[in-house]
C-alpha cells in the first residue's frame, strides 16, 4: 500500500475516534440537570455534531436550542432546535443574529432551569454579538491574523469587545446554572480559551490584552481603547465546565493508528505552536536523519501552527507546513509527510492539509512550480493541487486542532553517499 | 547536580571528543605519501589543532607549511609551519596574502610531491583568493548573510567569484598531488561543501549559482556577472579527500553524554537547517509536552541553523536558538535547553552558545527585558548575559557544527491544571 493510501486511511480513522459524539453523551448521563427547564445552545464547527448527540440522550427533555455553525456544517435538522449557519474564520452578519437568538432563548430563565452550552473550536467567530461595529472588529481580528498572533493572544483584545466571550454569556444566563461541555481545540485545554470561554471565568486580563494591543501595534478606535479597560467576570458560581476530546487525544489516536501499520512512533509533541513553514523544515530535517536506515519509523506533532501572511495565495496552516517540508524529503527513500486540520478545513480552502513525499519536490520543478516563491505567497493550496497532495475530508464533525505526521517507510537507502 | 552544570560537562566532553588530532593521525598514517616533497596547507578554525596533529605524525618529512586560522585560534609555534590568523566570519586582509603564501608554497612542485590539505569549517572565509575587489565581495557575502541564504547557497556564488574555491586550488597544486583531510561542518557531509571544497570536483553549476543570485535579487557587478559564467573543475585526478568527523559524530557523543547522566535519549536529527528561532520554538514545544511526566529525557538535533538578521543586536544561531525556547520552558518542572556551536564561537560573540531553563523567562520579565523585542533585534548575547546563559568555551580546536539539547529531569509536575 503506498504512503499516500495509508496516510488516507490513518486520518479517517484518528479522526473517527475524536468525533465528540460518545463523549457528549457520557457527559449529560453523568450530569444532574435538576427539575428545571433545559435550553441548548451549541457554538463552534462540532456544534451540529454535538447537538444532534445531546438531542439523541435528552429526547423531550430540552423544550429548545440554538444552534450555530459554520456554512455547510449543518447535516440536518434536529428536533426542537433551530440550526443556523455562518461566517468562519471572518464571523458575520449571520453569526450576529443567530447569537442575539441565543441571547433571547436564555433571557427569564430561572435558577431551577439549565443551559447546556455546547461549545467547540471556531466558536470565537460563530457565537458573537459584538460591543463596536462589525466591520471595526472584522478589521481588528484581520488584523491580529495577519500580523501573526496566537489565539491566546487574539482572544484576549476580543472578548473585551464581545457581550458573550469570556464568561459573559454565562453571566447574561444567571440565574440559570450553564452546563458547558466542551470539545477543546486550544493547547493546554484551558477552557477559557475554547470558543473564547463564554461560559469560563476569564483567566485573561486588560492588562494582558493592552499587551497585545502594544506587542503588534494594534489600532483602536476610542470605544475599543474603552472596552480594553472593562474588566471580564473572575468568578461564575452559576457554571460548571466539562471539557471533553483535545489534541492530545487526536495525537494518541494517530499513534495507534501508525503503530497498527507497523511504525515506531515518536511523539514529539502535542503543544505544536511554532511557524507552519519552519516546523515542515524541522520535520523534514528529522526526515533527513532517520530515513533509508531500515527502520519503519513514524514522528508525530499535534498541536496549531501559526502563518505569518505575506502572500495573496491560498492555503492553511496544515497545507503549508507540509509543502515548507517537500524540498527537505526530496530524494530520500519513501518518506511522506502528511498534516491534517482535525475539523476538515484548513485555512480559507476546501481542503483538510496537504500530503508532500519525495517525489513531490521535483514534480513541482517539472511543472516549473517553485516551492520557496509558492510559500512566500502562502499559495501552498495551488502547489499541492499540482502534486495530488491535497487532503480532502469535508467537513467532519469534530474540531480538536491540528496534527502532522512523518512517516518513513523503512526502505534502505542505496547507500549512495553525495 | 544542577542542569546547567550537568551542561557545562556534557558540552566539554562532547566536543573533547570530536576534536581532530586522533583522527587526522590515523588518515596520515594510513596514507602512502610516497618519495617527494610534503607541503602542508592548512585552513579553517580546526587548522592549528589538524596541523599540530600532522606534525606529530609527519615530523622532518614535511619542509613547509602554511596554517591560516581564525584570530585567537593559534595556539603556539608548529615546527617548519608559517601559522597565520585572520578573519571570520567576514574574510580580511590578513587571510588573502596568508592565502597568497599558500597558493606560492604549491607552485613548481613535481607530480611526486604532495599537498597535505587540512581543512574545517570556517575556511571559506579564511582561505580566500578573491577574483573581484575584496570590497565587493565582503558586501556580497553580507547581503547573503542578511538575507537568510545557506551555507550551500553562499558557496555556489562564492565558488565562483574565488581563484582557490571549487577545486581550483588543486588545480593549482598540479602536477603535485593533493591530499585533503577535511573535518565535516557542513550538514551531509558533502566535501565541495567543506571549506567551500579547495579539492573537490565542484558539484555546483553555473547555473544553480545563478539561480542563488536570482532567489535573493542579489546585485553583482559586470565582473561577477562574468566569473558567474566560468565553470569549476569538475574532475581533479590528482586530489583525494578523506573526511573525518561530522556533525553526526557530535550528535552521538552528546547522546552517550546524556545516557551516562541517566537520561533516555531521542535523536531529532543530525541534519537541523530550520530558522534559529523556531528551532528553539519547536524544541519548547516538545518540552511542553513531555516534561513533569516522571522521565528523564532527552532530544537532541544537530545541524546548522540559519538566522535572518533584522536588528542590530549582539549575537548568535545558538544563542537565538536557545533564548527563543526560554518561553516555552516558563513554568516548567525542571526543563533546560542549551546550543553551542563545537568551534567555540558563535555569531560574531565570545560566547559558544546559550542555556536556558525553566525560569530564565520569569528571571528576564524581572530585570524588565522582553524576550521578544531581543529576539526581533538579533540580541540574544545581552538577554542571555543577563541571566548566566551565556556558554563560553573559547576556541576548541574542533568545528563540526552545532548541537542543541533539550534536557527534561524528569521531576513530576504537581499536577497543577492550568
Amino acid at each position: 500500500m503506498t504512503l499516500r493510501k495509508q496516510a488516507e486511511e490513518m486520518i479517517q480513522a484518528a479522526i473517527a475516534e475524536c468525533l465528540p459524539d460518545q463523549a457528549v453523551k457520557e457527559a449529560l448521563l453523568q450530569h444532574e440537570f435538576g427539575s428545571g427547564r433545559v435550553r441548548v445552545v451549541a457554538a463552534g464547527k462540532g456544534a451540529w455534531q454535538m447537538a444532534k448527540a445531546a438531542a439523541e440522550v435528552l429526547g423531550g427533555r430540552a423544550d429548545s436550542g440554538v444552534v450555530i455553525t459554520k456554512y455547510g456544517h449543518v447535516k440536518g435538522p434536529i428536533a426542537n432546535m433551530e440550526c443556523f449557519e455562518a461566517g468562519h474564520p471572518v464571523p458575520d452578519e449571520n453569526g450576529f443574529s443567530a447569537t442575539r437568538k441565543a441571547i433571547e432563548a436564555v433571557e427569564g430563565l430561572a435558577e431551577e432551569d439549565t443551559v447546556l452550552l455546547l461549545l467547540s473550536g471556531g466558536g470565537s467567530a460563530l457565537f458573537e454579538h459584538p460591543l463596536i461595529p462589525a466591520q471595526e472588529l472584522l478589521a481588528l481580528t484581520e488584523e491580529m491574523l495577519s500580523c501573526g498572533a496566537d489565539i491566546v493572544e487574539i482572544n484576549a483584545v476580543r472578548k473585551r469587545m464581545s457581550a458573550v466571550k469570556g464568561g459573559k454569556f454565562a453571566s447574561l444566563c444567571a440565574p440559570a446554572k450553564v452546563f458547558c461541555v466542551a470539545l477543546s481545540d486550544v493547547l493546554g485545554d484551558r477552557a477559557d480559551a475554547i470558543a473564547s470561554g463564554p461560559a469560563c471565568p476569564d483567566t485573561s486580563t486588560c492588562e494582558e490584552a493592552a499587551a497585545v494591543v502594544k506587542k503588534y501595534g494594534l489600532h483602536l478606535s476610542s470605544r475599543a481603547q474603552e472596552l480594553l479597560l472593562c474588566e471580564t467576570p473572575k468568578e461564575l458560581p452559576n457554571a460548571e465546565i466539562r471539557v471533553v476530546g483535545s489534541v492530545s487525544k487526536l495525537c494518541r489516536a494517530m499513534e495507534e493508528q501508525c503503530r497498527r501499520r507497523g511504525y515506531e512512533t515518536v511523539l514529539l509533541t502535542d503543544c505544536l505552536s511554532c511557524e507552519a513553514r519552519e516546523a515542515g523544515a524541522f520535520l523534514a530535517n528529522i526526515a533527513r536523519c532517520h530515513a533509508g536506515k531500515g527502520t519503519k519509523r513514524a514522528f508525530i506533532a499535534g498541536g496549531e501552527t501559526v502563518v505569518h501572511l505575506r502572500g495573496a495565495g491560498k492555503g492553511g496552516r496544515n497545507q503549508e507546513l507540509a509543502l515548507s517540508a517537500a524540498a527537505g524529503l526530496a530524494g530520500l527513500p519513501q518518506a511522506a509527510l502528511f498534516s491534517v486540520g482535525s475539523d476538515g478545513t484548513d485555512g480559507i480552502t476546501d481542503a483538510a492539509g496537504g500530503y508532500v513525499d519525495e517525489k513531490t519536490a521535483g514534480a513541482l520543478r517539472e511543472a516549473g512550480i517553485d516551492i520557496f516563491q509558492m510559500l512566500e505567497n502562502n499559495d501552498s493550496y495551488h502547489a499541492l493541487q499540482k502534486t495530488g497532495g491535497l487532503i480532502v475530508t469535508g467537513a467532519t464533525g469534530t474540531n480538536v486542532n491540528d496534527v502532522a505526521v512523518l512517516l518513513l517507510s523503512g526502505e534502505q537507502d542505496g547507500g549512495a553517499n553525495l
